[in-house]
């Protein structure tokens, strides 16, 4: 049995198949550090912090405790009802965590909090500590803003976690009884209704590909099929907020709150790949296409808006103002991971890329423990007054989906590296790792070892093949304008376009293929319809966005006052304050006095600035930043 | 007896004196225009729009009637406790307004609501409908969210009003018991609070004015030092966003929710010249310089962030995502008049007027039926999906401040024309306008016409005046690069720099000053750190901030393609089909593909696209719109 994030049942039109769990290993490298962290410290900490939260205490409640319910009430009346699903995103990430390596205290905390869950559950499967234990208890009031489906959502996709890796069913149990007691009030039959956030749409699929119960996924596409008919109103932004503006197979663009719309285009393309629903499968596809192009930032980040959390227009990109939540980087990950395997498109992967090294990484800070909700591409000043998570990143959120939500997805990182199918083995995203799949005749095992995101070399040795010819293909990034193919033995390097490198051959144990990807430092200049940021230029490297962050400027510089100065040449440099394997890039930049146009200053020599990865900023204090460098 | 929107009983410290009302009085022109749209359909609409959301009934259910109230309640829960504001700010305008003219439609509607009022307040002076009927009667238990003080500080606005306009103190003495309760509750050796919304404050200075009671003052002055001890509280935005992060006369620039700074800091000014408190003024002058230099949009508009309200960082101005409230201009221009009454500096009277013509007048339709709240300076599509007041004017909010603000502001526009001082008159706004005002050795009369904005040539006409020397000075706005000031008889023409133009002689009727001031159109750059405009010109022509609207554009182009040509001048044009006196302005352009960079399609004889004044905007159903152009 193999699953994955994004498994499939029937997938009549899945292009591609993902691993099972633990088939593809990290284990070792950049993201294997990135992974370390999160079950060493960021796991440990979010059960720290819903135990003081009271998050796991409003679960006590619900199982018949005595005390307060704490909803992350401010002053200002506002209530957060969903704080549940943060229980259920942390329980995702500790089941794909023990089911990598055992671990006695993280095992101890789940149980305990799967008691919890277990024990507010009410008899006829409703589970929803909110509702249970502040609103009266009656389900399903108030399914604009209630949250108790997107809830539901979060605990399948825990349950499933914990089926997949563990072979542990206790939350499987549990998420059957809570979507039966779903599907009698909304199934066929019932009642029409939709959640105010979507999400609960793909967990369902899902739930049908664990259990073999198809009432789920037909649950699924009745929700799809009902949204866009008005049944959740206008609410305070709009019908287009939550996507009840236009049926979900006719809507042109995304719309409304950045998460709603990314998690609802992942129902979809899940039940369209059940269903094998091309039309649906095309309406995602049409609007990916059009938010890549015209409202996705640089790193990755979509939804521009901070009052309703949602897109802005086409171009409405401002770097200052960027909200950029946490979570649709994510989700943006989640979208492209299941349109790549819908479609087999390289540029799904290279989107997966640019977002989790640029939106989802900077989430959360090098030490683990401190997170992001929103992630701005520029900060003019290290002295601002700003709310807690908009200047540093903060230990924890009255609204915390953020946290829990990076601590799944880092925990299920492997299962984005590669694919298999009918002609081989894809890997689209590059780390060392070990890797076992089905490929044509049995099964293979890779070594894949590389020094990226750092360097472009990426080295795959075959350790064990059937006899049979299967073909092995390489993700060459849409960003690489130079990569070189080296098959196993003599054969002769190859230039390699943006794509898939294949290599076909009867593998056997010991050939390698080498794949060289050039990482020289790019400038980007934006689309010239992106205003806010017109007459600025960007630097990459490989797959990661650069930024200036004030701690490295020369002292007695502003950062507001550089400019970028175009007769000298960006250049990649050591960053060993920062970390051994760290490359920054040397920017080279003029002083412009503050008052006016003035004369540039550029010194004798030229100033140079030393930009960092952007997932690296804000670990050093509250300081000013920059993407986009004005030139 | 003469007094004005900020009439000063002792004014210490106060440079100029303000008018009484109707001293000053529009008769004809562009202001004339506003005002009787103001009051023939503005302000009937208001009494309509208070019926039909409630807030009026509100009122009717806190003397006792039975209903449910109306806290313009959406499903996520949000509630607005201070409607009753919106009747306060309405009824202050009628007040200005019948004692310009009887109208018996008004004043029933008018004698309808102070009847309410009057109703709903309680024995012990309290008066607030939200607290009555909704939360249990309790005064102050969350002075941080609950606007209570708030509502009373617009109570005695409108008390303030009716009593000077009329002389009719119906809501006077509601007034003075309600403040007498706050008085004993926070007075001098009461509780120790402030209000999460400023405003009380100016109010009481008022209320000390029209009462002769210093007791409202001292309170005021209680207010304002007990502000940034933390009393508040972080709130769900931080402390800043009510101004409780620092004290009042510390603070070095603005910060938080716009508006609440700026009534604040209209308090401080008040306090400052009733008390000689020159440090006081002092750090109000110095945080409105920061705002001034950093945090104001071309449009006199403040406050670009939608999530909070809240001035951005120093530079942040997005013309997209400008908020740039409504209230927030009228706020600017009250803040504004309050410094030039207090110093005499012609700058505080040139920001009083960028933020009339652009800030305030956009904020209402022509037909002065339909309310924008947030006032952007760029709109990239007419076919985005916007919440209401975000892409067309709204007939009403379910947040309804900025209506009645507008309402009030234009009912008392006449104010803020002109001021007199020992040494004779100070003309700030130019209008067509009746003018009295004391002089040395008398009263004075003037009669003052102009095409303004749209012509530049302003005649000043005495028509009666005592026999001793006086001063006339004429504010020459900071835009004008060439003015002329011609006095009476045969005096030669001098030209005149920005500031006052002074003509002090022994006026007698029938003598003349004619002020000349060039109307060029003007192209305007950026300052260069404001990074969301950057390589973009804007259009201004006297007062008037200039827009393209796509309504304008040649058939088949789209706003977002065209460029500024600055090989080509852009010139006045008439537009008869905006009004017979309308100047608009064609602006050079050229076509610029909106695939890239690519060649810029100027045409044989080169694009024009007809720019309109930014108030017209939005006038001509939902369109792009765009204040900056990319050259």
């Amino acid at each position: 049995m193999s699953a994955g994030p994004g498994r499939f049942a029937q997938a009549a039109r899945s292009r591609l198949r993902p691993l099972g769990p633990y088939q593809a290993r990290i284990v070792d490298g950049f993201l294997a550090e990135r992974q370390r962290t999160n079950r060493q410290h960021t796991i440990p900490h979010g059960f720290d912090q819903l135990q003081r939260s009271g998050t796991l205490d409003n679960l006590r409640l619900a199982a018949g405790a005595d005390g307060r319910y704490r909803a992350a009430a401010d002053t200002s009346g506002a209530t957060f009802p969903f704080l549940d699903s943060d229980v259920y995103k942390w329980l995702e990430a500790v089941g794909w965590e023990l089911g990598r390596a055992p671990d006695p205290a993280l095992t101890a905390a789940a149980d305990e909090a799967i008691g919890l869950v277990a024990a507010a559950q009410r008899a006829d499967g409703y589970l929803n500590s909110y509702v249970q234990v502040v609103t009266g208890g009656t389900p399903h009031t108030d399914l604009a803003w209630g949250h108790e489906l997107y809830c539901v959502g979060h605990l399948i996709q825990a349950a499933v976690a914990w089926h997949r890796g563990l072979g542990d069913d206790r939350l499987l149990e549990i998420a059957v009884r809570a979507a039966d007691r779903l599907d009698k009030e909304f199934g066929p039959t019932g009642r029409e209704g939709v959640d105010g956030h979507p999400g609960i749409e793909m967990a369902l699929v899902e739930l049908t590909r664990v259990t073999g119960d198809g009432r789920y996924l037909a649950l699924a596409a009745r929700m799809l099929d009902l949204r866009g008919k008005g049944l959740l109103g206008e609410g305070r932004f709009g019908a287009a907020y939550w996507q009840d503006h236009q049926p979900v197979r006719e809507a042109a663009t995304v719309a409304g709150h950045a998460v709603r719309q990314l998690y609802l285009d992942c129902g979809a393309v899940e039940v369209a790949v059940e269903l094998g629903d091309e039309d649906l499968l095309a309406a995602v596809e049409r609007r990916w296409r059009d938010l890549a192009q015209t409202r996705t930032y640089l790193t990755g980040g979509m939804g521009s808006r901070h009052r309703d959390e949602s897109f802005g227009d086409p171009y409405e990109l401002p770097p200052d103002r960027a909200y950029a939540e946490t979570c649709a980087s994510i989700a943006g990950v989640m979208l492209a991971w299941r349109l790549l395997l819908a479609t087999g498109h390289a540029g799904y992967a290279d989107a997966i890329e640019r977002a989790l090294y640029n939106g989802v990484l900077p989430g959360v800070s090098l030490s683990g423990t401190r997170f992001f909700y929103v992630n701005p591409l520029q900060r003019r000043t290290d002295r601002a007054y700003a709310p807690p998570g908009h200047g540093e990143r903060a230990p924890w959120y009255p609204c915390a989906c953020c946290p829990p939500n990076l601590m799944r997805t880092l925990s299920a990182l492997d299962q984005y590296l590669a694919t298999s199918d009918g002609t081989g083995v894809q890997l689209h995203q590059y780390a060392t790792a070990d890797l076992d799949a089905q490929v044509p005749g049995g099964e293979a095992r890779l070594a894949i070892r590389t020094g990226y995101p750092w360097h472009g070399r990426v080295t795959v040795e075959v350790v064990e093949a059937p006899g049979r010819p299967w073909t092995l293909s390489l993700r060459v990034p849409g960003w690489c304008r130079s990569a070189v193919l080296i098959g196993p033995g003599g054969a002769r390097p190859r230039a390699a376009g943006a794509g898939y490198a294949e290599l076909s051959r009867p593998w056997r144990a010991g050939d390698t293929a080498v794949l060289d990807l050039e990482l020289p430092v790019r400038v980007t200049e934006p689309d010239p319809r992106v205003d806010a940021v017109r007459g600025c230029v960007a630097v990459e490297r490989g797959p990661l966005v650069y930024c200036l962050e004030s701690a490295d400027l020369p002292p007695g510089t502003e950062l507001e006052e550089l400019r970028w100065d175009p007769r000298r040449e960006p250049a990649a440099v050591p960053r060993p304050d920062l970390g051994e394997v760290v490359v920054g890039v040397a920017v080279p930049v003029v002083r412009r006095p503050p008052g006016g146009p003035g004369p540039a200053d550029a010194g004798p020599d030229g100033l140079s600035a030393g930009a960092i990865p952007y997932f690296a900023w804000a670990n050093r204090g509250a300081e000013a930043m920059r993407v986009w460098i004005p030139r």
